[in-house]
């Protein structure tokens, strides 16, 4: 039996960040940390907001941490009791992750007794606007309780600060705090209302970057007293009528009131979870973890909206700018595939709907077609720096190559695009940019090509694969299989064309010679250079990587004379070793099993997984995916405990060089899930129907889960003697 | 009128490394820093052997230093008199050049009066294997001399110590030093006699690394004595009775006595000047200047061998591993092929008698023909590592790339090859494996070519130009051009085999299928892309270079956080701005003027004098040339002056990372000659005939010089008005 909660009790300042990432809730309009009420931007407090950026003076555009409405600060008899400078007695952290509902207790000692304070928060899974948090005081003695809550506006930036102007005002019995973006002008309303009802003064302060009500009363011994905040969060991009939008929704809300609002949430989430849950009978660890790795990836889901894709680091903060990588295609997406299909659509939507800036990126570099963002912004907005990296030795940036060299992320695109095509059945996509989105994509990788003088076959080089420790190499083997993978996707584009609207392939034929692209796509698919198994079986990860030192990831890492240092760019410590980051050949045969017979499969797996730091998130789940189809059930649990537990062991990388790089892992948790499902589950789809192929770890006595394929919802149990295949219903979409 | 000598006064420990390198005199077999007799290993002694190397364990593999059989230490009534311990009250150096004769002097006050030692010593240049010394000792009053003379087999080593063993020994009155190589056993034998006729006792002292004799006299006030060494020096690699040949030398030239082999040796200097010697009326400082330079340049020409390169420090010490680098063909053979071509051949035929070095360095890599070392050593053994500079903030060695990817090396065997042909006239170099050399250069840059497959022309990726600032760039204009050069040259051998006898004929055809080459080769020239001028007139170094940040030297310089880091590379302070280390382009144009009109040459001589830092040595003379060729006789002088000043100003950088480069520049040295005779000269050949088109700098009233040229030696006498070219005398050769 899942517990369905995570539970953290005592206070440890040095623990503060990671419990941000950890007790995370969000609804996809926003995340915000796990932080305490009364922290500040000194303790990583984040209500960050999707889809919006913001970029101030030369610093990196970034995602914008809204106003805290759920600022609030505790005094007692004149004391203040607020941490980390006051130590309390007691401490607890609580999330209820079938609920989505974010706890807080802490008691501390006074003089004439204990006084504690509990509170209950959640980001409406109904309203995606909408932050409510129930605040309550309990005393052992009579006191003079002092609340002064309201919003601090002075949030948390690692490139801010974002807001030009912070305008604070009160509206009606509403507090009000408006942001102005640097940049673009944009707006962020916070709208806060309160209610209370044993209030003897209500006294407001507006500061420079705080606007606060202080609520003064008499506590009564053993009395809970209790104060709810309503929070509404709108922007400028939102609508026009934003404030206007978030004044409305408060009042309603408060109308409703608390317990009406946390029921719909709590409805919206069961929903979710009715689908989506996968029990593992036999092994709660697994499980527990598994699920609290998908709540993580609802909670960051975009569901407000029909184009919008999820950052690396989901909503836990600013971290690698708030930017899309490969990470949403290749990792997340076959979750939402499998339980929630629309929103692959909104993840891919957002693709379609930035074609204009990778093929202006494209452009830029001189190449034709449609060059993705390796950290894709708004629009399409590379936000990925030629400098990427601080050199902890000199603290100057260092020239990195992710932004131009890393020419994969085109392919991940592609790649997302048909996989929604055969698992959802539902070709509109196309039709929606679809077809120029993956044919400008082959014409990316079609103007890189190279072709020796005296050779036959076609190069990509100057690249980097997924692991990024080795920089511009030559036809690096995962880069190259995506890219042929690219090619024959355009050709099955041209030919698909056939069979759509008429409007469509007339709009598609009037923008491209299809048969010559059909011709050229062909061609390249057949000519580009694919690495071989060599002698011992081994596929290069890229022209000469066997000729790399060959030296073990403990030997390179005690070669660092900095525990932040960078290992790769020129001169990391794995650079010229054979030491990688990631999956990298090990990701194209987890994508491409049958390119080889299994003996190869499980060579290469043999051969890269001790030279593999995992220094990604996106690494373990490809070995484990990689064991199950070798047959290594046992193998692969290991790797596929570290993806699901990536959030809660809390154990990811900090830093790349001098920039910090925490969060939370969405990639990891859908690298979880799609080794549960496909991996062990077994999941497979052929001839239009879903198949399984279980192989479950030793200690699972039973696997259940739900997955939706072409618009009908199955229903999937297995166990090590049997397994069963059960029709549940058909989408309505 | 010139001075002919170089003379520095009074003594200064810190000029003790530049010194060594100013006041080196050789004869090409060998090199002797101009350090003082007492000198030991920690003042950077050295007697540098051409063309012999050792690798000592782990280390780099570079030339060999010989026992100092020059090693004499002063002791007067039982007091030591030796720098840099004892201040003197006098000490000069002096150098004549015309002569090559090395003068010490030096004077002691010591409580009885002063005491002063001269010294003179050459490097014959009738013998190469001898070196003598006269050392003179005068006291004011009656002393007790001892004097300790011998071998000092403890050398310096930048990577040593070379010699594994070291065998001390009598032999009649010769002593002798023995050490035997640690990689390859040679053995390099130093037999020293000792000739003095004053002498009370002379004792013998061996000791680990030294074998000494203690001569002891008493000196008469005002009276000279004088002690004469005759040092023979052979290797092993000399011949297979190297010892014998040593005692053979040292005990005839001792009967001949020092002034007869003075004699000899000023006598073969004085036919080198016959020749070379550059005539400056009224520019003093210039003549001095240049005909300095060319003395570095006769020291350390290898007359003593058919087959031998020289070494881009020359003779002065261990510096770049004693290796061959593209110096001697682009900068120093123009010097050899004007006034002693047989040089230049030796030099040549060093490249011919590699080429399977080249190859099988191509073949590494997976390319065809011949790749040249960028570091060249015995057998075209590649020297350079490739890791060849040490980060100065974590004190690893740095990945470099000269070595894998500085490709125009090839070209430039294949220039010097072309240009001795045209030049002399003597076609026999081809039948000597001339022919092959440019077809295996034209051959590996043909396994280089790619081809973007939209695009029609060809292109080189992935290199470094002469500005080794900027790693890893593509079509690099001046590495294109020299391919394109290189394939045209090898289509132009594919013609003149017709002419070459049979034989040689025959063995090349049955090498190659000379028909199909030639084709590839003439398609090849055609289809290279080689950059145009933009809009503005500016040629890109290479692609995308004019997107980088356009920033001053200046602006540069002041990033640098520590004086010794290394500009180039991955991160240096230089690799991402425009700011390049020598001339690049300018060095394309400066080879093929013809190229472009001279308005083009002009505009990117303006163009890229400001961005270039000129670190290196090679840089200033290519400016000066261009300059020149654009009428700029002027702006052509300071650039001229620098390079001819290279070792008297002794201004060159001494650090590449942490990697010691100091030593002296014969490249510069050349660089020198070259915009002497080429540049102001306007020496050129057209339809077989010598023809000048003289531009002079304001001052210089008139210039002369003899130039060879296809078997004839011609004297150009210029003045503004005028000029003249007389015909000399026929070569014999």
């Amino acid at each position: 039996m899942s517990r369905w909660f995570l539970e953290e009790k005592g206070f440890d300042l040095d623990r503060a960040i990671s419990q941000g990432n950890k007790f995370l809730t969000g609804n996809g309009y926003m995340g915000i940390r796990g932080t305490l009420e009364e922290f500040e931007k000194k303790q990583l407090v984040a209500i960050n907001l999707a889809g919006i950026y913001d970029r101030a003076g030369e610093g990196w555009r970034e995602p914008l941490n809204a106003p805290n409405g759920l600022y609030t600060v505790l005094h007692v008899d004149g004391e203040t009791y607020r941490l980390p400078e006051k130590s309390p007695i007691a401490h607890t952290l609580y999330l209820d992750y079938r609920k989505a509902l974010f706890t807080r207790k802490t008691t501390w000692q006074t003089a004439k007794g204990k006084v504690t304070i509990e509170t209950e928060r959640f980001a409406s899974l109904e309203e995606p606007h909408l932050l409510v948090m129930k605040y309550c005081i309990l005393t052992e003695f009579c006191a003079d309780i002092e609340l002064v809550t309201g919003i601090d506006a002075d949030v948390w930036d690692i490139n801010g600060p974002h807001y030009a102007q912070i305008a604070l005002s009160e509206e009606g019995s509403f507090i009000k705090a408006i942001g102005t973006t640097s940049e673009n002008h944009e707006k962020v309303c916070v709208i806060e209302g309160c209610q209370t009802d044993f209030v003897k003064e209500n006294k407001l302060g507006i500061g420079e970057k705080r606007i606060l009500r202080n609520l003064a009363f008499t506590a009564e011994a053993g009395k809970r007293f209790e104060v709810t905040k309503w929070i509404g969060i709108y922007t400028s991009k939102d609508a026009k009528d934003f404030e206007e939008q978030a004044k409305v929704l408060v009042s309603q809300c408060m109308e409703q009131g608390y317990g009406a609002s946390k029921d719909l949430h709590i409805q919206q989430w069961e929903e979710r979870w009715r689908v989506s849950e996968v029990i593992i009978e036999g092994d709660d660890v697994a499980m527990e973890a598994l699920n609290y790795s998908l709540y993580h990836l609802q909670a960051i889901a975009p569901r407000h909206t029909e184009s919008l894709s999820i950052a690396a680091r989901g909503l836990s903060g600013q971290t690698y700018k708030g930017a899309v990588f490969w990470d949403t295609e290749m990792f997340m997406l076959d979750f939402f595939l499998y339980t929630e299909p629309c929103i692959a659509r909104t993840l891919l939507k957002y693709r379609l709907d930035t074609l204009e800036g990778a093929k202006s990126k494209a452009k830029s570099y001189g190449y034709e077609g449609a060059f993705y963002p390796w950290e894709s912004q708004e629009g399409g907005y590379e936000a990925c720096s030629d400098y990427n990296v601080i050199d902890v030795f000199t603290k100057r940036p260092m020239r990195t190559y992710f932004r131009d060299k890393q020419i994969h992320i085109s392919s991940a695109v592609v790649y997302g695009i048909v996989r929604y095509l055969e698992t959802t059945g539902d070709y509109s996509i196309l039709e929606e940019g679809g077809i120029e989105t993956v044919l400008e994509c082959a014409k990316f990788y079609h103007s890189l090509l190279l072709k020796r003088v005296h050779k036959a076959f076609y190069e990509l080089r100057d690249v980097i694969g997924p692991d990024e420790y080795h920089e511009r190499v030559n036809n690096n083997g995962y880069t190259n299989r995506m890219a042929k993978y690219t090619f024959e996707q355009a050709v099955r584009m041209c030919d698909l064309l056939k069979q759509l609207p008429k409007s469509t392939r007339m709009r598609i034929e009037a923008l491209y010679y299809i048969e010559k692209l059909r011709e050229q796509f062909e061609e390249a698919a057949g000519r580009i250079y694919i690495p071989e198994p060599d002698e011992e079986g081994i596929i290069e990860q890229f022209d000469g990587y066997k000729k790399l030192e060959d030296v073990s990831v403990e030997q390179v890492r005690s070669r660092l004379l900095n525990e932040k240092e960078y290992w790769g760019g020129a001169y990391g410590v794995a650079a010229h070793t054979q030491v990688i980051k990631q999956a990298d050949v090990v990701t194209w045969l987890t994508l491409f099993p049958k390119d080889f017979e299994e003996k190869i499969l499980l060579k290469n797996w043999e051969y890269y997984e001790p030279r593999t730091e995992h220094g990604s998130s996106l690494s373990a789940c490809m070995y484990a995916l990689l064991a199950c189809r070798c047959g290594m059930a046992e193998k692969a649990y290991p790797f596929f405990l570290k993806s699901a537990s990536a959030e809660i062991d809390g154990e990811g990388k900090q830093w790349a060089g001098l920039i910090y790089i925490g969060g939370t892992h969405p990639a990891a948790a859908g690298g979880a899930y799609m080794t549960a499902i496909n991996g062990f589950g077994g999941v497979y789809f052929e001839e239009g129907k879903i198949k399984v192929k279980p192989q479950l770890p030793p200690m699972w006595k039973k696997l259940r889960f739900k997955v939706w394929y072409k618009g009908m919802l199955y229903e999937v149990e297995e166990t090590h003697q049997d397994y069963s295949v059960r029709t549940l219903s058909r989408s309505t979409r």
